[in-house]
């Protein structure tokens, strides 16, 4: 494990939960604070969801399902299951019998007035998880898709609905962070950044996962005065993303969808990367970036890989 | 099956649930509306429970569990498990994985100003049931339990809080229907009452689940100008209740815990009243109230047996 560094990571879902598993491994998980995404926060049957949050914490939770990839582990589905037959507006969204208990805890204290970040602490507590989870705002910010359907007509689309019910099949035009222009960062999110001894970002896609944590004001600024210290883990390997749909949005927003590409998202942030060793041959063209490049096995398959891509990431930027 | 009779029944919860299987089959179902129960209905989790109505849906929609009771068939009790792990305050009140569904599908149109009595409609569709279900009120209607607890405290509890929480464990001081005063009988209501053919209180605690419905302005004097058509079935068999914990609350408003107190919950609405044969030797006292008595088995252990008790109430007060 590495000497006493704190370390302040911003996250997405997926990616970020398999990586957060080796990080906490690398340091102590007590030195980890993580500023997770809820751009893609949605309602569904007038609860709310907030699946980067959840991922995250079902990963360093140890419920997650490592196969499906989201959601907890031994899951069933029968509520959902039920609503189809109810014919319900927002069945097509997938909640499990478990996840639903998350979203049924969460609702009614935000209802109540409770902030989004305190209910994290408490839900992050449930599980015993020991790092510091903090959304990146208790303000809603709603990640939408500006698309054009099959016929080219014009479609303004919440984040999920896009994704998931749509399975990412228009063409994208514009992507929006509603609500960030006056959105502030959750208590401790500024602090996590300016008092990291190092910074990381996670291996999530960077226009709709790490994106909107920086678009809440003060956040991007805050990142770019540690930029010595920040490294980042490319989601896309092998010119394709790891999990999700990233070459859907990566054009939208002008980047190629290569490990080049996914750095040039982060331009003025950082100061290391990381890619996998299936993109070898782009490192050359980083360096020009100005950064540092460290090139290993990046496919979280198990949570000691994750370990030592977390190790080789902190390495690069450490001391 | 009897003639082309048009019924209106009320109900409550679990014995209704029984009756109306019976009755059901023993008038053709679309000639049946049934008011229901609201008063206890109960927001858990954020979400617009619907204990009663939710009941005679399941019974009549051929899901319900016969052994346990309430809720329904093949039921799995995973989110609420889970919640019980958050420490979530409504955890004690036990969810199902499907019943859930019913409550995410009811509460967020409830939100959208959707009436009660529409969303019903739409849930009895869902399960094919071809009798009018009314809840009796589309405004909110609470039983609250004005009771002592074990060092005489006074208790202000909701109707759910006394009955399942603290399994009616508190001694019981009045019973009150709190904004019951300024509700209007959902739509359909008073017309099921004034244009029936013959008029069902079914085997209800007397108390919590009719007394609700009668407590709506309108609906008692609806019902008493009726008498002539009107029949009940006594819900107390042998000096207890068939179900539930009527013999708490039935002294607390100063009736007797008998098939006759039961009679006497109903002055001047009934003409005939339904008893046990077991409690054969009550008939005369009965009779002595002006009531027509029919004695036959109440215990509703199969639909034939429902169907059964049905005719003969029909019959009591038909023709």
């Amino acid at each position: 494990m590495m000497d006493a560094v704190k370390v302040t990571a911003l996250a997405g879902g997926i990616g970020a939960g398999k990586f957060l598993r080796g990080l906490v491994r690398a340091v102590p998980p007590e030195d980890v604070t993580v500023v997770i995404n809820t751009g893609d926060d949605v309602r569904m049957h007038g609860l709310h969801v907030s699946p980067d949050l959840d991922s995250v914490t079902y990963w360093l939770g140890d419920v997650f399902d490592r196969e499906r990839g989201w959601g907890r582990r031994e899951e069933t589905f029968r509520a959902t299951g039920e609503l189809r037959g109810f014919g319900a507006p927002d069945a097509w969204f997938n909640l499990g019998d478990l996840d639903l208990a998350t979203h049924l805890f969460r609702s009614p204290l935000l209802a109540a007035g409770v902030p989004l970040s305190e209910i994290t602490r408490r839900v992050a507590e449930r599980f015993g998880i020991l790092a510091l989870l903090l959304p990146m705002t208790d303000d809603a910010v709603t990640t939408r898709i500006d698309a054009l359907d099959a016929n080219g007509s014009p479609l303004d689309l919440h984040f999920q609905e896009y994704w998931v019910r749509r399975r990412a099949g228009d063409g994208v035009k514009a992507v929006r962070f509603e609500g960030a222009g006056t959105a502030r960062p959750a208590p401790g999110v500024l602090e996590a950044i300016g008092q990291a001894d190092l910074l990381v970002l996670c291996p999530s896609n960077p226009v709709v996962s790490i994106g909107p944590i920086l678009a809440v004001p003060g956040v991007r600024e805050a990142v770019a005065s540690r930029r010595e210290a920040v490294v980042g883990v490319s989601p896309i390997v092998g010119g394709a993303p790891l999990a999700g749909m990233a070459d859907r949005l990566m054009p939208a927003v002008g980047l190629e969808v290569t490990a080049l590409g996914a750095a040039r998202a982060y331009d003025g942030l950082l100061a290391g990367w990381v890619i996998d060793d299936r993109d070898r041959d782009l490192a050359p063209r980083i360096r020009d970036l100005g950064l540092r490049v460290a090139v290993t096995d990046t496919v979280m398959t198990a949570d000691v890989v994750a370990e030592a891509l977390a190790r080789t990431a902190l390495e690069l930027v450490a001391g």
